[in-house]
């Protein structure tokens, strides 16, 4: 890249003086625009109230099918405030670097980040580098931390579901950690195994707009479906009876999973919502995800309930078994 | 530690299972509290504006004479809220945190954190575990990101600085890099090098309380007094002229620097910031500052001008030197 001297991240990249200034002018202020926040912008609605945010981003590989380390971290921390039901407004976004990092990998990234902001209505407001040296660190890790605002009129929590109340997944399962999984180790599966990264602040309103009585939303990152849904029903103290039939996963990923021995309903999605709404508005709930972009393949796929507490996984051979807490991860950094 | 199945971080900590929440309740929630925001502190002032800042920290060694990691990462975020004119209120917390890492240093670090944030009067309301590889990071990097509110009435900028106007230092500079060097490599040299690592807010509300006419503050973290006085002048438009008898530097910083063949204007404080005010009110300045402990050793260290541009200093010899912008660090990951 002519516009540098370097090619790659070098310490000095990191340590406030001359190539700091390079870095931050011809590559994140380029594509980012300079952090400044409009005046007007930031004076603060009324009686809304404050949601923040934060989540580090260590996911490898930094580049994989669907998206790569950038668009991942405003997709995170946007989905962060949206299940919250906040809108989004601003972002940070701190580096950490490791010397010897391509600059055109980072412009990669950073135009990622760009584009996912503009997608989501976030502006990245504030922004911090620092360069650790060969081997101190891998490749990039990438903190962001937003801020968004919830409505005065709006309450909703993980502890509010109750007995009867229809569970809704916005889209198809599991298909970011596997296409992480797969570009990392490859395993010799190739298949159309892509992230579903993507910022939901406007599918989350689409469902709000239309269902204000909306419980809770949550997105299954990390752990999953099936760890997102114990943390609700503890929280609610319910139990949750899920129907392995009505989960929707694509047939890549399917097969995937088998191949690894991996079950889906653990793997990360990064661009689906849990949306937990009372049963007599099931109905609407799931057209109006469904007449979104974002929520086409949105589902039905259980419902809470007295007992048994815990969540229960009716298969589709017709057993039942109890998804438990795991003690860590099927697959570390894929996120 | 006995309240734990282990005595240092395993992957499964960061995987959002079983494992990352034992490390999250009896960790972090212990030292920190859940991170509730209390429902009436998220109501946002009326015509106050919102600041945010963030920064990640990498200083190695994470444990340093004065301070720790969780200590720094705290001053430096409520810092860079403080001299922007805002009142810190709540922190975020990312742990980026290296497979083996011992799980006593990490609750050091926590702890430290958590004292740092009551004596700043922040509350940490957010947090995100990262776990990476051996060999993946350098022990622990830690982001914090800030939001504050600057009362409607405050416009402090580094670009209203007036030819004439005095420049202040809070106290000795130059503590913070040279005691993070020197724990690092050690090079026989002892010496009683403390870094000068604290919150600032207080101080600065005591200074505007008394000279709300500041026209500017700011920290001299990576690059120093010499780099941040640079970006005011550039920003202004003014030049500026400090007299070097006046700069506060505590007798073994000034030797270990001469040992090192190091400027202490571009060393790092984590302590400190500058002031600039108008000439008429430098004493008044002085004073708010002197009578607080935080600020006992205050000093005017110079004062901006038409001309020349830049900044020069006057030597204690009589000689005068241009300070420049330096390419990268003298002193690499001292926060």
């Amino acid at each position: 890249m002519s516009i540098y001297r370097e090619t790659a991240i070098i310490l000095d990249h990191g340590e406030g003086g001359a190539a700091t200034n390079r870095l931050v002018q011809n590559l994140f202020f380029k594509h980012l625009g300079a952090p400044t926040v409009p005046e007007d912008a930031t004076i603060v609605p009324g009686n809304d109230r404050l949601a923040i945010t934060t989540d580090s981003f260590v996911v490898r590989p930094a580049e994989f099918p669907g998206g790569n380390i950038g668009k991942l971290a405003v997709c995170g921390t946007v989905n962060d405030l949206a299940v919250m039901g906040a809108k989004p407004v601003y972002l940070t976004a701190g580096y950490i670097l490791e010397e010897g990092l391509s600059l055109e990998i980072l412009e990669r990234i950073v135009i990622a980040m760009a584009q996912t902001a503009r997608e989501a209505g976030v502006s990245i407001i504030a922004g911090d580098t620092k360069v650790v040296g060969k081997g101190d660190a891998d490749g990039i890790f990438i903190n962001t931390t937003g801020v968004g605002f919830v409505p005065a009129d709006r309450n909703l929590s993980s502890a509010s579901v109750k007995p009867g109340d229809a569970i809704i997944v916005s889209g198809t399962i599991a298909e970011h950690g596997i296409a992480v999984m797969v570009a990392r180790e490859s395993f010799g599966i190739s298949g159309d195994l892509q992230s579903d990264c993507q910022p939901l602040a406007d599918l989350a309103e689409a469902l709000i707009a239309v269902v204000p009585q909306v419980r809770c939303m949550r997105d299954p990152t990390r752990g999953g479906v099936a760890t997102t849904l114990l943390e609700i029903a503890t929280a609610s103290n319910v139990g949750m009876i899920l129907n392995e039939m009505a989960i929707p996963l694509r047939r890549p990923v399917r097969a995937a999973c088998d191949l690894l021995g991996i079950d889906p309903l653990y793997v990360a999605c990064e661009g689906r919502f849990l949306a937990i709404v009372p049963d007599e508005l099931k109905e609407e709930a799931l057209l109006a995800l469904r007449r979104h972009p974002r929520g086409k393949n949105a589902s039905i796929i259980g419902q809470a309930v007295v007992s048994p507490k815990g969540v229960h996984l009716e298969t589709i051979n017709g057993g039942e078994r109890p998804l438990i807490a795991l003690e860590g991860a099927q697959l570390p950094r894929i996120c």
